[in-house]
């Protein structure tokens, strides 16, 4: 008889806690999927500014890119250290949010400059892009192979 | 000095076909960029049918699948097998260009009726996403583990 409370307080546990895992697995794996389409976004157009690939699309992946940022910053914000995130993330989340709403409207504006200005204007505007994530990426990403 | 021409036409054989190999991989790998981000947008639209992901950004994912689909068959369109392409794919081009224009027309309106009609609409227009996916997978991808 002693062991059925255990058992029941063991299945109570499982019940309050195994909801909150997969909510968790949820958040993460959905920030993951924002991120790895701007990882995929972003080296597609690598590959047409170094003249790999027709430019012909260049202005879509443009905002694809701006669209993929501007869900970044509500992906990451509940707070749930996993992935390749850092807690440094919401340690830092002033900063954080801060740098993940100025790429959120960077990459809007460059894909309005690229659309109104063409090619070259575009390219200047990738260039911004790169650093701005290289430069969130080494404080806030630990990248796993 | 038989071993000279020999070299000369191995290094002349190289400088013939590595630039071709280089663009081929550059082809391929633009290509599963696209595929990449339909995927990952599959999956956050996924998370948010589900209810596992809050809904309020459900119209700018199928925005993404819509843009991300209207690069897809362009991307395709080099004859160049490799990746999980199976060569089916330009074998069957008239099928596979077909499938494909349907399916960015398909997510162009997906998006515009979720617009306009709100989650319901959208939740219909997913299921049709899903069946146009898994008929194409189903007969042009051969999944890499």
């Amino acid at each position: 008889m002693k062991r059925i409370p255990l058992l029941l307080s063991s299945c109570a546990l499982l019940s309050l806690t195994l909801p909150a895992l997969a909510a968790d697995q949820d958040v993460i794996q959905f920030r993951e999927a924002v991120m790895k389409t701007l990882n995929e976004q972003s080296a597609a157009l690598g590959q047409i500014a170094s003249g790999a690939i027709p430019d012909d699309s260049l202005v879509t992946h443009m905002d694809e890119v701006a669209l993929a940022a501007s869900t970044a910053l509500k992906a990451f914000t509940p707070k749930v250290p996993g992935g390749e995130a850092k807690p440094a993330v919401w340690a830092n989340w002033a900063d954080f949010s801060k740098r993940m709403s100025d790429f959120a409207q960077q990459t809007a504006a460059g894909a309005k400059i690229a659309k109104a200005q063409g090619k070259d204007a575009a390219l200047v505007q990738l260039i911004n892009y790169a650093d701005s994530c290289k430069g969130c990426h080494d404080m806030y990403r630990q990248e796993k192979k």
